[in-house]
């Protein structure tokens, strides 16, 4: 099924989230408003939102808190990619050119800085000192993990336990800020802000586990950056970590972290889409989702539940 | 009189902050804790935790809240330093090396992310939505006036209410949300948060009027970075300002800004020291300091009040 479906329900909303992401970009100085309509203007997928809403649609919805709630999520997502693309020196994001790589590192810092600030604004506005609280221990969660990711650079031997934990870190973490936030704003039960957090917890993990797989099975025009971007960062991620596992002696990844010599790196992406690895991702990534959805059965059964189940099935299938 | 007597009133709760903030860099992971016990083991003056503290002390003082809005001033300020240090490719900061220069920019980038997150988090424990905009707000304000800092750097002419305005930003901002959150977890009427406001804004105002003063005058010992880094990194202050308006058809900081020859910077340091800019400069933040106190009269006459008259007293001396 395709996101606009999924989204159906939370469409006109989702489009307002939308609205609000591009005011953020249009403040006095013209040339701060120039480079911020530039970072708000491709959003992704809005996949952080949605969960929000799609979360807050199950009980007790009111969008006078979940707009601003949906919007600060996005923003901090957008401003940990300024700062990680400075940190990894990338070039190209969704298909556009990174700050730093137009701007410089100093403006992608306090660009990041500043989109973080707007991000506080905005769950600042839901007056809910709970979910506010949240906000920050993620964003502490986030920058935390990036630097253990920073200094897990080019380590051959990590723990799988590791990986999963480094994803939940990354991704799973502002997943999970994003439907907790969601049902704690819509006043739903505790249990169900707990079944919301497993969901988001898991779904985030999946969802890197699938973005992993596809920077070595996708194409730079589908991404938006180029292929293999994580093995040159040195960055080891479950597909790599499985063609270790499966040829100790001698393997590319091994080659390549060892003399960072990137003919390596696309000999490591072949030996992955020539093996069985990425089915095994995959079944991962699957095992997951069916985590995310669990129990998913107690919360009342509406249209919005229904795009939980389908978002879910999406993450699995995406670029397979 | 000596910082240590002014704080007397708050003696005790300063070390609370302290000891709150060493415990911010006690952290699972070993070595992230031992970097954040390196950021916050230099806390310098403690001015804005400080300011919080005897704002509220004028009030109806209950630590509960103050505490961590304390905890959290201090930590957004180290949390910009951090970012600075790294914009400014800076090497030492209050005597000690940055955190740029021992573990990188990818680090201090990271680290200042998760001391704004940090920072996030005991402002959240504040439970009082209004100060938690606040909190946001002036992140807003400082990180787009960094970002105004870095677009002006060499660039020789430059208004005077420029100048104002960003130190406002850079500086005034956070003392003044300091002296106005102490105002406002302490029940304050709004008249005398409106009385700490103007008294946080002018104060800060002042103090970078000394602290910018003090590149040109003090030593590297006594400040704990290099004399002149202002102008090395093209930041024009109001000494510079005063070199170009008295001397507007050539002199050192023109030089300096058009063929980026340090010599110049030498012979800038010498000019202004051997001039009357200097006192120029210490009657215009004399004038803030007296702004600040202009309508502290109409505040509960207690210690902490005249704290706050002999802080800007301070201010204004400091380095004189």
């Amino acid at each position: 099924m395709e996101l606009k479906r999924i989204y159906a329900t939370i469409r006109e909303d989702l489009d307002k989230v939308k609205e609000t992401l591009k005011s953020v970009g249009q403040i006095d100085e013209t040339w701060l408003s120039e480079q911020l309509s530039y970072v708000v203007s491709e959003t992704g997928k809005g996949m952080r939102p949605a969960l929000t809403l799609l979360s807050g649609k199950s009980f007790e919805y009111d969008l006078t808190y979940l707009l601003p709630m949906a919007v600060s999520v996005e923003l901090m997502h957008t401003a940990t990619l300024v700062h990680d693309d400075a940190i990894d020196k990338a070039f190209t994001r969704r298909g556009q050119a990174t700050i730093n790589s137009v701007w410089g590192d100093e403006i992608a810092i306090l660009m990041g800085d500043f989109l973080f600030a707007k991000a506080g604004e905005f769950v600042a506005d839901t007056q809910t000192p709970r979910v506010i609280k949240l906000f920050s221990q993620t964003l502490g969660i986030i920058s935390s993990g990036e630097i253990g990711q920073f200094r897990g650079a080019f380590k051959l031997y990590q723990k799988r336990e590791n990986y999963f934990q480094r994803i939940y870190r990354k991704t799973g973490s502002l997943f999970s800020l994003s439907t907790q936030s969601g049902a704690i704003l819509s006043h739903a039960p505790e249990e169900s802000v707990a079944v919301m957090k497993e969901y988001g917890d898991n779904l985030g993990i999946a969802f890197q586990i699938v973005d992993d797989i596809l920077d070595f099975t996708s194409t730079e025009e589908a991404m938006g950056k180029p292929v293999g971007s994580d093995l040159m960062q040195g960055t080891l991620t479950l597909p790599a970590m499985l063609v270790i596992e499966r040829n100790p002696a001698d393997n590319p990844v091994k080659r390549l972290f060892e003399t960072k010599d990137k003919k390596n790196a696309a000999d490591a992406i072949e030996m992955v889409r020539n093996s069985s690895i990425i089915k095994e991702c995959y079944k991962i990534a699957e095992e997951y989702c069916d985590n995310a959805c669990r129990n998913l059965k107690t919360l009342p059964k509406t249209a919005s539940r229904q795009a939980l189940y389908d978002l879910a099935e999406f993450v699995k299938k995406q670029g397979n």
